[in-house]
Order: C-alpha cells, then structure tokens, then sequence
C-alpha cells in the first residue's frame, strides 16, 4: 500500500515557485483529491542561495539535479529546467528510472516530444505536460480526454501571451511595437531576449504539440511557416481597426482529408471571431471536432501561479495513476499518429 | 488480456442517437486511443420501430433495458434514459454489477450524485458525467483533472442553451419573451413543455453538480435559489441595453472562507465580461482558482453530437480505466467533501 507519493523538482525559477506554493498552500486539499499526501522531497537548482520566499524542509534543495533522480523516495520528477539538451536528458533517465515525469518545457516537447513520448509509452510511464501550452487552461487535457471522442478538425490559438499582451497595448493605445515591447519588459511582460516570443518560435513549439496531440501527427515546429508581430505597425493595426478587424497572432492548424496544415502569423479576426476578444496576457485556444463543433477555452497563459496549477494538475494525475499500478497497458493518449 | 470493450446504451434518443453514431463514425479512432476495439454490444429502447438513420447489427437492439445489464459481454453502461427513479436504479444495478458508468443525466445527478458516487467510489466503479454540464464542454474534465491544483473559489456559468437562445434572440429583436419562446419550439431549441429550462430548475440542477465537484460540498439543487427568464421583458433588455449590459441567465458559486454561496437567476452583465458574447445555444462556464485565475470554457451546450462527444469522451477513459485494471483505488474525484 502507497502511503504517500514523493515528488522532486528540478528548476527553481518563476514556474518552479509556483509548483511549491501551490503543493504547500493546498497540501490538504490535493490529499485529498490523491488519496494520500504528496511529499516534496527534492528541489534541485543551480542556485541553492536565492530568497524565493518559500522555506523548504531542511536538506530538500540541493544542487545536483542527480540527487533527484537517484532518490528512492522521488516518485514523480518535474522538470523546469527549460532549454533542450539537458532536459532531455533528465526526461528520459527519470523515465528509465521508472519514475513519472511531469514537464511544462515547450520548446524540448516541440523538438523531442515524439522521442519522450515512444521511451515513456515502452515503459509505461505517465509524462504530463499540460503546462507547456497556454499556462493554466487545461487544453491539453480537453485534448487528450474531453474532447477525445471527435476527430479534431481545426486549432486556433493564441498561445503567446507576450505578443498578445503587445499587440493589445498597440491596439488600445495606437502605439508602435518597439516602445511597446519596451513597456512590456519593463513590466516584467516580456524576457529582456524577447526573440522567442515576438517572433512567434514559441507559438510554434506550442502549435506542434497541439497538433501532433490533435491530429495524431507528429510536426517539426522547424518545417511550420513562421511569422512574428516583429513587423507590426501602429498603421497596419489602424488600417485593421478601420474595417472592424483587430490582429491577433494566432497558431493555426486544419487537419484536411487526412492532410495537415499548421502556421503561425499575425491575423486579422473579425469582431465576431471568440478570440477578437482575448486580451493582454490572456492566452486563449479554438478547438473544433467533428463531434462538439466548436470549444474555446481561455485563460492567463503565463505566470507562476498559472503554470503551476497545471503542473500540479499533473502531479495529482500522475499520483492517482501511480496508486492505480501505472499506465502501463493503455497507449499514451498522446504523440501518437 | 482484455481485447475488446463492450458498451451497452439504454435510452436511443437524441443524446443516445448521437452517442452511437460517433461510436459507429470515429471507430478507428477510437481504437486507437483506446487500445482495443469499443464494441456496441447492446442498445435498449421502448421504441424498436422508430428510424434514427442508424443500422444497427441484428440483435444490438432491445426493448429491455435489463438486457444490457445482465448481459456478459456489456462492460460499460451508458445510462440516457433520463428522469429519476428508472434511471438511478440502473445506475446503481450497473454498479452492483460491476461495470463502468457514463450517464448525461444531470436531474438524477443533482438529486442523487452523492449516493451514486458514494456506491461507485465502494465498488472502485468509474461513473463519467462529462455530458451533464455544458454540452460538449469539458468542464468536469477541467474541474476534476486540469484544474484539480486549485481551490475553485467561483463558478458562472451560462448552463442551459434554451434559455441563452431565448434571450439572444430577444436582445438582438427587441421582442418579447412569448414570441421568442414559439420561435424557439419550432426551431427545435426549446421543448414543448419547456418548464424545467426557462424556470431555470435545468440551470440548478447543472449548478448542483458544479458546487459538488468544484467545491468539494454536496448540495442539494432544491436548496439553491433559483429564478427563471420567464418574466423578462423586452423592455428589461433594452433598459439594461442602453447601460451597456446584457441579461444573461446564470449559475452563479462562490466559496468564502469555507461557506458556499450559489443561485440561478438573470444576470446584468457589463460589455468586458467573458460570458457577455456567448449567444444562442452556446454555454460557457467561467471557473476561478487560487492558482489559475479565471479560465472560460465555451462551446454548444446542447445537441446530439455535443453531448454525444461528451459522452463518448466518458466511454474512451472508462475503457482505458478498465484496461489499467480499474480505479479502485484512488479516491473518486468527484462528489467528494
């Protein structure tokens, strides 16, 4: 009999503070949603001396990544490392250690995914990712669970919410991209490295693994036609506003008799479009199955708090199937074609 | 090694019509993320004359409903024979039986969910209720799993697409109430006696249901507050118009330190809110946790194929619930204080 489910954390950054205070905050409720309690037993980060401002149980943090891997008592690894190689790394040998992974890294799941996904699946082991896009909206699991029974005909989203939260500003205030990214780094809404975001690779990463988890397709976001808000005027948005459209940078995917196309690219969205509406940091994605028609699902997309609550979401998942005996004899219900 | 899933339907209606022809239509799709084939072992109906536009294989279908539950070769009962009592028995007949449930019946659910969940959650049963809420929208999909880090602190939803219809279409006209209820029978939106929609008792019974799984708190939906469209005028409208709000029916919960607050009644809301736009049969449900902030999830609350996605959606993980060997042993994640 399980008596509680141990979880180590790699990366204590922005999203790794918010797994923490989410686990301690609502260790009673998530108790009882497990069954039993859910112990953080490791937190590992290169940085062992920097005020979070959460007091860890003595001998939890530590430095080597290694040191969670390796401990008995760690169940479920979460990797927030970001970045590819490494991450990789430690996916794929908490996998071979038979322990469940739970990762919110877009950026390796969109090169990767396919990869973790075939180790995972020979070992049958449970790798959550719901944080890897669109922070707290739970899309990954609509797609994976409540919208499984349709055939999955069309994607919309908006799923970087930097860019969202410029093009808003740009919008509402009829200024021009470069003060307005300044602005929004300054306000701690976009990397002081905004390439990523702007230019829409991190769109991307997200729209190849809605779409290889959608349409059972596995993509390269490399070989997806790319295009960012970097080229985005005052003017162009003017123009727009004039004819009643507002723009949007949307990750978009069709699946087509049995085709499948996926880009991403500054749109023009009438008013009567659901995502014509979706301000600021707000991500929000367009799903349409043969089955439901049409389901959207918004929410903050970034944040601490956010993406933390779908890491945790994954935890518990992870922790119920661990008390079940595993996943083992299902196929994963993902990155599969 | 279990190499195919049986389903057994009770209840051919609309819900019940849409239900098999995803299951027919999605086939292959649904082996494949199911694992092994769902098979439609046995559909029982009163009515064995009447032509849904589905041929059924010789056999599959039968007027009594003791049939499917006796029958070996049924592990999953799918109960949309709606009402109280007949229904409740099944479920709970299922249940003793052992086999996996998936039910739409949200009347029955917001009488007796507690002491159906309590039944399953004995035998370590799967009872899925996707298709109680919103259609197609996989809320008790968010609120059981995606979301389940959070404490849910409110709920508003727009739950019963007859009523929204009505009012839709009574904002856009300028007309009133009693016209736009003649309409809405012919189009097939509203039923002949449409009592239980535009009263809004529809609205608490889906409110019921939120409350319990959200906040963890069983109510009885009788206890709720719960207030109708029957008495908006087309001049409440425009009044509420010409301030820049919509009147929108809404389920409305919110837990404050511990105590639950929930009501059903028309609602003002202002232009900025998500819920304002949501227009004719669409449902939306505006969900908040500590951690995620505000999520929205929308899409057609009603209609054969959207609850039959919903319903289908249920099939496919009590099937993969069965093929890992069950869920006995976690606590149900649902109707639980």
């Amino acid at each position: 009999m399980i008596s509680r489910v141990g979880v180590g954390v790699v990366g204590f950054g922005t999203v790794g503070t918010g797994v923490i205070k989410i686990l301690l905050e609502n260790a009673g409720l998530i108790r009882r949603r497990v069954g039993v309690p859910i112990e953080l037993v490791r937190v590992a980060d290169l940085d062992v001396v920097r005020d979070r401002g959460i007091t860890l149980a003595p001998g939890v943090l530590v430095k080597d990544a290694k040191q969670v891997l390796t401990d008995p008592a760690v169940d479920i690894v979460v990797e927030l490392v970001g970045g590819y190689d490494f991450a990789k790394r430690l996916i794929l040998d908490a996998i071979a250690a038979g322990k469940t992974v739970v990762t919110a890294n877009k950026a390796m799941l969109a090169l990767h995914g396919e990869e973790i996904s075939a180790a995972a699946s020979r070992k049958g082991i449970d790798v959550g990712f719901e944080a890897s896009v669109g922070g707290g909206i739970p899309v990954i699991h609509a797609l994976k669970e409540g919208l499984a029974a349709n055939t999955i005909q069309s994607i919309y989203g908006i799923i970087n919410g930097t860019s969202n939260y410029i093009l808003s500003r740009m919008t509402n205030e009829g200024r021009g991209f470069a003060d307005t990214l300044i602005e929004a780094q300054k306000a701690g809404y976009a990397e002081a490295d905004p390439t990523f975001d702007v230019a829409g690779t991190d769109s991307a990463h997200k729209l190849a693994i809605l779409v290889n988890l959608g349409f059972g397709t596995p993509v390269n976001f490399k070989d997806l036609y790319t295009e960012g808000i970097t080229h985005i005027t005052e003017h162009d948005i003017g123009y727009a506003k004039e004819f009643g459209y507002t723009i949007k940078l949307l990750g978009i995917a069709k699946f087509i008799e049995g085709d499948v196309e996926a880009r991403v690219h500054p749109t023009m969205l009438g008013a009567d479009s659901p995502l014509a509406k979706i301000e600021g940091v707000y991500n929000a994605i367009q799903l349409t199955g043969d089955a439901v028609g049409d389901v959207v699902l918004s929410g903050r997309g970034a944040g601490d708090l956010a993406a933390g609550s779908a890491v945790v979401s994954d935890i518990i998942a992870g922790a119920r199937n661990l008390l079940n005996g595993g996943v083992g004899r299902v196929p994963p219900a993902s990155f599969q074609p």
